[in-house]
């Protein structure tokens, strides 16, 4: 009987399991929450595009999830720490941190630790849309390939927009940075020891999904393009890297302090780190036809297709790439920017209430009929990912009258999100690519059976549920017991370990034909606001306010006399 | 030293008060709740479109509040119930009833008073939404003179709507009424002991902004046009009203028996009833320049020119009618669908908050900056008065991120509705008429200094507070006094009775650069939502969701199995 450990980093804290290679079956599991800032991300109260993590958090982390999960799993008949063979690593993306020479974050040493660009900058930090801009306008001028495999657009939650707005506005930490680590990869290569960045064994994940990285090009964008943003992105890239991996390869083996801080035998294979949701899929038994949504405070969805099928570029998104999720395939990656964000927006920042209110908002949702409560909203709260790539898109709710009841609000917003998923399922059809039923992982996946039904009914899909409330670490660990030789291939590791639960969500027609005319209006709203209707076009509307909120908060209007109302600064570092 | 008293019926109470006619100083003061429905009004729980109330309600008030307010007047030296010269009552509009031959309205009758048609349809029931459309599609054809002088639109809040809706849905009770009479001349002819609908002295108020009345075509549409809508209206007509009266008339002198109920003189002149807002501009001192706004639940604006000047039809106004306010003057008439009631939306439904809660979402959005919460609403959520005229525009809200506080959004709502009343300066400026300043009435424009400066600064006019709380019921006791002889016109009546307060809200240029900007993205969005903008015509959408909702919720859905989650009916009547 043999183990591996799955090790799962999310936005707010990082959990480990560790499971039996023969059947996925999960034995031990621990979590735990970054301790610095709001909930583990640390926050500029003047800029609400601003979302870091301190790298002190991960690795106290990473010690206290997998000792915890082992500790949980000592009472398991059949194991012991010695039986477990590898180690698999997923965290969110693209969330990359500066680094020195010796491959230590910039952000653990002494000069760096209270500067908010030395951390890591989180997945949905989205300071950098000016340099997202920026760097699309250069790629359709310049390199159109670059961007053609992300849906000819760059994000602001991407690695260049990142360094280079670090550059813009934090040149001292850019210049301290001797290289860039995506998350993905530092975990990984923190556990094996590595002491130089050169060094460091970059997944293809987060390398092509996230970097514009490329085999096609012969690895990351070329020198001259990264001139033509700045001189310094250029002198930055001989200190990345040129060959990124999929997940038949291995980030290195454990070594041996990490061996003993965690009790587990040296040596032993460190797979390949890729992004939470692509090793998420792999544990929802990913393959040509399915999509995989992972759902959570925001959603990936994943979807595979055998290299050597014909596969059109997909305007809007977030990318298509070689070896991604599962080696051998080419892994689609798609995403919404918020979904239990919005349902947390509205039931605890507005509504002010807590979870029961979740549960009780939910029952009163689901005694209405599609469309009675006469509102549609847009699910932009943090912008659009796929299909319009833009950030700085915001909420829209309409329809409300004076009786409409906070219910009422937050069926409409779960709505939203489903038109927001219909959007996504529909742009990857036309594109030829199959998708024959929906797997969905994550807490409101497993709890919401009304969200699912809504699901079904507005994407017109067979829904069905994850088998692992850990699909993430799940997936990191059947990646460890691959490398570890535990499975001869994905395939065979996907039929043993991976699972799916025997609940299945049908769409009712009937629900369908009136989700049908409201996912009408959601397009008409959509394509206006979103800039696809040129005829009806609104899209400057939420730009040109996001302007006007700026000058209003700017530090020239900060000088004018004001109320002392501000929140205090949240970026305070949890002690080390 | 002579009295008057004025009586002002309002959405939820009816009040009354004892002023001195040589200054206008109160001295008695009386409020009486209407018991039935909620908060006084007859709701359906299917139809959120249904307001009325129970005239039983109206006549119970009448006497409590008379009463009421001399008992307090009793300690004021000086008075004594003798020196009562004149009563004035003003009320809401068009709030039409149905009444018998005997003018006692027929809710009042056993038969009817249970039946929701048979009571007073309340100004703000849009019911009739479809007569009203229907309406206005036969004037534009037949008779456009009809609707040039109310922005070419009959709206469902008025008369003619309400009726023919009574007819096309409870034809029963169309049948057995008499005749219909507007609340504001039905509580002049109680006190005045009419007995026959006939000789009910009928405003000119109600009569030409809600009626289509006017001593231009010789009273009310004619016949004809009448039968091109239902043979059975032109049959009614008839049993209507040929002349209707300003405020230099009398609607008659006071009967013995209501003399004896309210221990007041005999024979004392009772004033022209006007709606609510009309009274209250003349408390306010309206004449040419000054627009009064009278705003509670929701918002009515009153201008006047003098009779002689050139007057232009105005698109969108709800009417320019001769004599409605002054006499000698045209009065025009604009408003808002909900002002006090968003708020109230926000703070109370969706909040779930009470009083304090609109101090404390007062107080924070008092913090802010022009533009800081980054949000734009439309003050739709019943629909749009002036300058749309259309009940099936709906509320929406844009710009909010994961982010957005209740205190934003409350900020957001009010910054809404001086927007709209900005659109509504701007369309009475564009047609000619002169708007010097802008003085408020009601409970919001003196509590809500935050909201005061708000208006300034969008509307960039000069906001001033009427000096009486109780600014309608005022005016109803100037026209008393004006009929009683005590003044010899309402200029010499308005300069010794009306007041203003001595604070004055000015626009600040900074904070009006910012609206400038935040004005235009909603007209954008006003013109796109609203229909006028037809290249970005997103019109369409907040009625098909009414159309999605309605086809939602019609009997044929409810006889689907459903959660039994409805609030009860709350049309019970309170006992008589």
């Amino acid at each position: 009987m043999k183990f591996t450990i799955g090790v799962d980093y999310g936005t707010n804290s990082v959990r480990a399991i560790l499971v039996r290679t023969s059947d996925g079956r999960e034995i031990g599991t621990a979590v735990v929450q970054y301790p610095s800032g709001r909930e583990g991300v640390l926050l500029d109260p003047a800029d609400h595009n601003l979302a870091r993590q301190h790298p002190g958090d991960y690795l106290v982390g990473l010690e206290e999830s997998i000792r915890g999960a082992i500790a949980q799993a000592s009472a398991f008949q059949g194991f012991a720490p010695d039986r477990i063979v590898g180690i698999g690593v997923d965290t969110t993306g693209s969330s990359p941190l500066p680094v020195d020479a010796a491959c230590t974050p910039l952000a653990l040493l002494p000069r760096w630790k209270g500067h908010l660009a030395a951390q890591c900058w989180l997945w949905k930090d989205h300071t950098s849309h000016e340099e997202a801009a920026a760097i699309t306008a250069a790629a359709v001028r310049l390199r159109p390939q670059y961007i053609a495999k992300c849906g000819n657009t760059y994000s602001s939650e991407w690695f260049w927009s990142k360094i280079w707005h670090c550059l813009n506005t934090a040149p001292e930490v850019f210049d301290a940075a001797h290289s860039w680590v995506e998350l993905s990869d530092y975990i990984p290569a923190v556990l094996a020891g590595v002491t130089r960045p050169e060094d460091v064994r970059r997944g293809v994940c987060a390398a092509g999904h996230k970097a514009m990285y490329s085999a096609e090009w012969q690895g990351l964008p070329d020198a001259e393009f990264l001139a033509a943003l700045h001189p310094k992105l250029a002198e930055l890239r001989p200190r990345l890297y040129d060959v990124a991996y999929d997940a038949s390869h291995t980030a290195g083996t454990l070594c041996e302090a990490w061996a003993e801080k965690l009790g587990v035998p040296a040596g032993i294979p460190i797979a390949i780190g890729e992004m939470d949701v692509h090793y998420g899929a792999i544990a929802c038994g990913v393959t040509e036809g399915t999509l995989v949504k992972v759902m959570g405070t925001s959603t990936c969805d994943c979807a595979v297709v055998p290299v050597g099928s014909a596969v059109a570029d997909i305007p809007g998104i977030c990318g298509i790439v070689n070896g991604s999720i599962l080696p051998g395939h080419y892994g689609i990656e798609a995403g919404q920017s918020a979904v239990g964000d919005i349902f947390k927006w509205w039931a605890e920042v507005v509504c002010q209430g807590d979870s029961r209110l979740h549960a009780q908002l939910t029952a009163e949702a689901a005694a209405q009929r599609p469309g009675e409560h006469g509102l549609l909203a847009l699910d932009w709260n943090n912008g659009n990912r796929t299909i319009l790539v833009n950030p700085r898109l915001t909420g829209l709710l309409l329809g409300q009258t004076l009786y409409t009841s906070r219910a009422d609000v937050y069926r409409a917003l779960v709505e939203a999100t489903a038109f927001g998923a219909r959007a996504i399922i529909e742009r990857i059809r036309e594109y030829g690519v199959r998708i024959d039923r929906v797997v969905c992982a994550g807490g409101i996946a497993e709890k919401n059976a009304v969200l699912m039904q809504i699901y079904a009914d507005i994407t017109g899909c067979t829904m069905q549920v994850a088998g692992s409330s850990q699909a993430c670490a799940l997936g990191s660990a059947i990646s460890a017991a691959v490398v570890a030789g535990e499975h001869a291939d994905f395939a065979s590791a996907q039929a043993s370990m991976a699972s799916i639960k025997d609940i299945v969500y049908a769409p009712k027609p009937e629900n369908a034909r009136t989700y049908d005319k409201l996912y009408a209006i959601y397009r008409e709203l959509h394509d206006a606001f979103g800039g696809v209707n040129k005829a009806a076009d609104l899209s400057s509307v939420m730009r040109r306010l996001i302007e006007i909120k700026t000058a209003a908060t700017t530090p020239a209007a900060q000088a004018e006399p004001r109320s002392p109302s501000r929140p205090p600064a949240e970026a305070d570092l949890a002690p080390a």
